[in-house]
């Protein structure tokens, strides 16, 4: 049996066929359309779906679900969005709609839990019971793998990696100062770098670039910016004491290089117990998002 | 049939009989003393076990397991205590040691996660599946309770809650600057106060009772303490999300006050979706780590 895995988005909504040991067979993604009414964003992932299965000849009734995953709060329980504000979707049950037309089980969670589910099953962290998977990119997010299974908190909201590192620091997007992911997000460093008076990188790319070409303006801003990151790993190890960290999105791009600075640092950041966690590039890159919402109906099967 | 739950301390060692509903029918305790070997430590705790029967006149026959919460990181699966430093003692074959004579299953397990393990299920959380308990006193301690089990990570050191949350600031007794416990410990409160010139007050308990009596100063240190407590936790709901957090240890003896401004604060610490966590005061005490203890092997059957 396959399963589709929809990757909502707030840019596009990604689909693929993924097989029980998580190979993506086939994928696809259109546009996101801010849609007047739920019935529309679900006829769209509708479509997307089928367009799918018309393409890979993949006929639906051989597809045992569809995961979706979805950038905000939701209930898996209930099949709900409670609340996607990059989407402008509040309150909607997607699994309903998309189901009754679809005529498959549909399960939904967390995109980060999803990413996080996948690294933990198929990708850096396969092997492992009990892992965190960061997302380092416009934001800091995250998904916790507690026992093979993601972690989702008493009210499917856990796994917010907002914590704050430097209390009365740098503003964060949550209202909080010094929050983790006003500093190890891209916007973090390119802040580093302008407060060393350099302006002309605007990019977590542009900047990286520049200090692995020797900038030392930038590899200064670079070293600021790894060291907050792993203040706020060495708080997660502390308190959740995972088998392995993955680091995952854009700025994970960076390579060995940039994971060998995280781990020389960590040994200082965690207490003594703590050290034998590890610590490790994401290796499914953008498909970890399809990947674990197909595994939605693999692991409930 | 009944239960012994050891709270072993750096200063007494402390034993009931508890039974099932985790009533403790009978207490009693022994001044810890630094031993030289393993061997002679297994001793006192049989030795108190033996004289908690006697004086109750329950046979040890009808003990059906001793569970034992040690100051330090354990391994439950091995049951070696692998480093208690306020004991002196390492890779300890703790359970074979006390099993061995007294012929009983013997279950060990931080003490700090016996503790919440008792509030979760006799205590402040009870009815819950997922809380956190956070003791503050001299340190600042805490346990994960997670689907109604205690939570200990991948090498049984999970929620040490040494978390950063003032990078760069006061240095904590784990070598890391802002660290929580260096600010929401007793001491932490003490220093508040000695920041602002009033060094005649030495006890977190001295302090609150000053604040209590109207003193402007003593309230400002109040003020700062409990406004650094509530980063901390904010920290930990938003990560884990639990339904309830306890607060313990002696300085949650200041009460419903108390509770009250941690109350106030913690819809600012956290993000929206994270604001239906409760918050209490612990309500089993010195007893909680007793009961836990006893609990390990009532957990198990």
């Amino acid at each position: 049996m396959y399963h589709i895995g929809v990757d909502l988005g707030g840019t596009n909504i990604a689909a693929g066929i993924v097989d029980s040991t998580g190979k993506i067979l086939a994928k696809k993604s259109v546009l996101f359309v801010m849609r007047h009414n739920h019935e529309e964003l679900a006829e769209d992932i509708v479509n997307l779906c089928k367009d799918l299965a018309v393409e890979t000849s993949i006929s639906l009734e051989i597809i045992s679900s569809i995961g979706i995953g979805v950038p905000g709060v939701v209930s898996p329980k209930n099949g709900m969005v409670m609340l996607a504000g990059n989407l402008g979707v509040e309150d909607m049950p997607i699994s309903h709609l998309v189901g009754q037309v679809l005529k498959i089980p549909v399960f939904i969670e967390n995109d980060a839990n999803c990413a996080a589910l996948a690294e933990a099953t198929f990708g850096a962290a396969s092997g492992s019971r009990n892992s965190i998977t960061i997302t380092l990119g416009t934001g800091v997010g995250g998904g916790i793998i507690i026992d093979g299974k993601i972690y989702s908190g008493a009210f499917f909201g856990a796994g917010e990696m907002h914590q704050v590192i430097r209390g009365g620091g740098v503003l964060c997007q949550c209202g909080r100062q010094g929050c983790w992911e006003a500093y190890a997000s891209a916007g973090g460093l390119v802040r580093e770098l302008r407060q060393l008076g350099v302006t002309d990188k605007t990019t977590a790319k542009d900047i990286f670039d520049a200090a692995h070409s020797g900038d030392i303006l930038a590899q200064q801003a670079v070293d600021a910016y790894t060291e907050n990151l792993c203040i706020g790993l060495g708080n997660l190890v502390n308190i959740l004491q995972p088998e392995i960290c993955v680091i995952g999105g854009g700025i994970s791009g960076q390579g060995q290089g940039f994971i060998d600075s995280i781990k020389n640092r960590m040994p200082r950041m965690v207490l003594g117990v703590n050290r034998d966690t590890k610590y490790a590039i994401a290796a499914l890159g953008n498909d970890a998002g399809i990947i674990g919402a197909a595994m939605l109906g693999i692991s409930s099967e």
